[in-house]
């Protein structure tokens, strides 16, 4: 290792415990959504701490609203800020961005959370709390990277541009703001909850809901009717034959392990209104995963193409074809060739602090990557602390070891990829 | 004809208007659950008139509530009592239950109604009404037969016992209540809307609710979890396959131009509560047809044995297996055979006025008959004005003609079976 490489990662390594405290205030400030000011008021106080430019703005207006990559049913983002601080190089290096989410899942049942979902309480190396895994923890490492580098002195010739955003687990519109901000540059980390392995593409989905006419009659003379329940089973018999061919053509190594790559899971249904009638309706509503290399129009296409031709072959649902629609939530996958030299990087510096190769894998759910990916043509790759599982859980937790490695993993590979000034010049000399 | 005869018909004929009148008075007060008095009252009124004996009563009490028959969710039945009036016989003669509910189903959306539901507009031989097919023509049938009978003097040997019966449209439990208060007969007709048909047997059925597990997991990677979805559709499929088995046992003649005598309807399904979760918990409602000769206890068994064999099949199911309860509503099948001495009586009698033989046939659905033919061991033909159809529809009305022609029949079949004196001896005599 250089001398600015040890320095960097001595600090982190001395500063654990300001990093386990600033991991516990951001927990401590629950940041569900509509509530995220006073966590990015956490953060904005350690960019400006840090000396990072800030630029501090509340999302909206029809620029974002009408951008076909926005996806959101919130009405009002007023005084929940998204915040941005640049770290300037002195120039001539490549650019980075750091995203993390402030925004946390609800905390479900209280009764089944051991201590406050807020606590922030530490135990066993363990830090407790909704959001710890899903994404503080990850934006804690981004900070304590940050920090190891800004204090240890060390300047860089590319920037660094850490984004702390809202909106992530409700469609990306904070990630989707800053993009149409003008933010952009020449790689980006997302330290979602990958369990320190390498997502350098991630399934896309949306939200589908299909619409199933019947005939309505009484049900002791059901042969009067059309049952729209048993119509719908014939939508849900040919929603797996689609994917099963969808996922045939997968070839990608990264998926070589995932028993379905790209799922259509149909997560409800809803048909009729009484046991003694024949449904006349029935409603599926599902998600529909999406290739890393696929568009979101190709996959809609797919899908409506297929429901057209399954109802073509009954003569009721030829009459009366099911309608599909495209509600709710979607997410754009990401896609990077596993030899960017983004994944290179990372991957070298993972092996320096761990003395092993990173784990490469597709992600089976999206992140904010995607929106960086197919709306900016960043290269992203998803790299953080945590296990998925955790996330979105009942006592949600995260290792704080994971926290501090893939702090120094990330400092060194801005370094790397930014490329720190010789003789370790200070950035704002 | 015999004398008696001509002067009954001939009395029924010339009052036709008096019966219209009669009819728009009961639908006009319109008898939903729980309002049944003042259409009772109309009734009470008529048959003091016509010298029955009276027996008026609120049905309740643990007797009733407690008898497996018992099939009702109504809290209270106070000021809403059954009406039973008796023509008693002069001796040595059949007895007849003639039975006809009084309360209607609900209206329905206001705005598909032309008239007011309680019009009792007269239009083109028509008559308006929500109540006016099901079952008040029929009771008005049974009325005008009565009176024709009494005002013509003539007397009978047996008892005619006439019920107004409540909640034939909630579970039967009016009907009950006149059976455990001791009224038995040695026939019964109930004049439900066959469209002049005769349905010695009728479909009985009863509800069903199928629960069905899963395990919940992220839709990205769905197979981690296990589908309540795909494993209702099992449920589904195994329920097709029993209605098949059951139907091909249904040899009787009566059903042979019927696609599926006892049917198995799905009438709904809830399964999954988030597009992008694998659904745990999935909950299918339907209609177990009953077959007029068989028990109920016997198609539940049938149904839980089948569900319990197809689930020893799947490895989730056998650790996970399907609940199926019985809830709400049942209705007691009915039956009795063709050859029955009432059925030829009922049948000579409308040769006798239609010039033609009647159509006999198995319903599709069951009456408060199947309460009188299970539980009190009376054979029952089920045999009335107005067209099924039109039941619990809006615009709800029945053919005055089919009304006047039924009393005729069904006045005959009175002289018939309870013998009328010879010489027309008044019964009070």
């Amino acid at each position: 290792m250089e001398e600015g490489q040890q320095k960097v990662i001595q600090y982190i390594r001395r500063n654990q415990g300001r990093g386990q405290r600033f991991l516990q205030r951001l927990v401590q400030e629950g940041s569900i959504r509509g509530h995220e000011s006073r966590a990015q008021a956490v953060i904005i106080e350690k960019c400006r701490e840090l000396g990072l430019k800030m630029d501090i703005w509340e999302i909206g207006g029809e620029t974002l609203t009408s951008h076909p990559a926005f996806c959101s049913d919130r009405v009002n983002f007023k005084g929940n800020p998204n915040a941005v601080g640049v770290l300037q190089g002195t120039g001539g290096g490549k650019s980075l961005i750091l995203n993390g989410h402030i925004d946390v899942v609800p905390v479900g049942s209280l009764k089944v959370w051991e201590h406050d979902p807020f606590s922030g309480h530490v135990h066993d190396g363990k830090l407790y709390g909704r959001g710890s895994t899903d994404m503080k923890g990850g934006t804690v490492s981004l900070v304590m990277a940050l920090e190891a580098i800004v204090e240890s002195g060390i300047s860089l010739k590319g920037d660094v541009i850490f984004q702390s955003v809202i909106e992530e687990e409700s469609g990306g519109a904070g990630t989707l703001a800053a993009v149409l901000r003008g933010y952009r540059a020449d790689g980006a980390i997302i330290p979602e909850p990958t369990n320190m392995k390498f997502f350098p593409k991630q399934q896309g989905s949306m939200w589908f809901r299909i619409k199933v006419k019947g005939k309505q009659a009484h049900g002791g003379t059901r042969y009067e009717g059309v049952s729209a329940i048993e119509k719908a089973e014939k939508v849900l018999m040919e929603l797996r034959e689609l994917e099963k061919r969808r996922n045939r053509k997968i070839e990608d190594p990264l998926f070589a392990g995932i028993p379905i790559p790209i799922p259509i899971n149909v997560g409800k249904i809803n048909g009729g209104e009484w046991p003694s009638s024949v449904a006349d309706s029935a409603i599926i509503e599902g998600r529909m995963g999406v290739a890393p290399d696929e568009t979101m129009e190709h996959a809609k296409k797919e899908m409506e193409l297929a429901i057209k031709a399954m109802a073509g072959q009954d003569q009721w649902l030829e009459r009366h074809p099911p309608e599909v629609e495209w509600f709710g939530a979607s997410w754009l996958p990401g896609s990077l060739e596993i030899d960017h030299e983004l994944v290179a990087a990372l991957s070298e510096c993972y092996s320096m602090i761990k003395g092993k190769s990173p784990i490469v894998e597709a992600s089976p759910w999206a992140t904010d990557g995607g929106i960086l990916n197919k709306v900016a043509n960043v290269p992203v790759v998803v790299f953080g602390p945590g296990v998925t599982k955790k996330a979105h859980d009942a006592n949600e937790y995260i290792e704080l070891a994971d926290v501090f490695e893939t702090a120094e993993i990330i400092a060194l590979t801005i370094m790397k990829w930014c490329e720190a000034n010789e003789g370790g010049a200070k950035w704002e000399q």
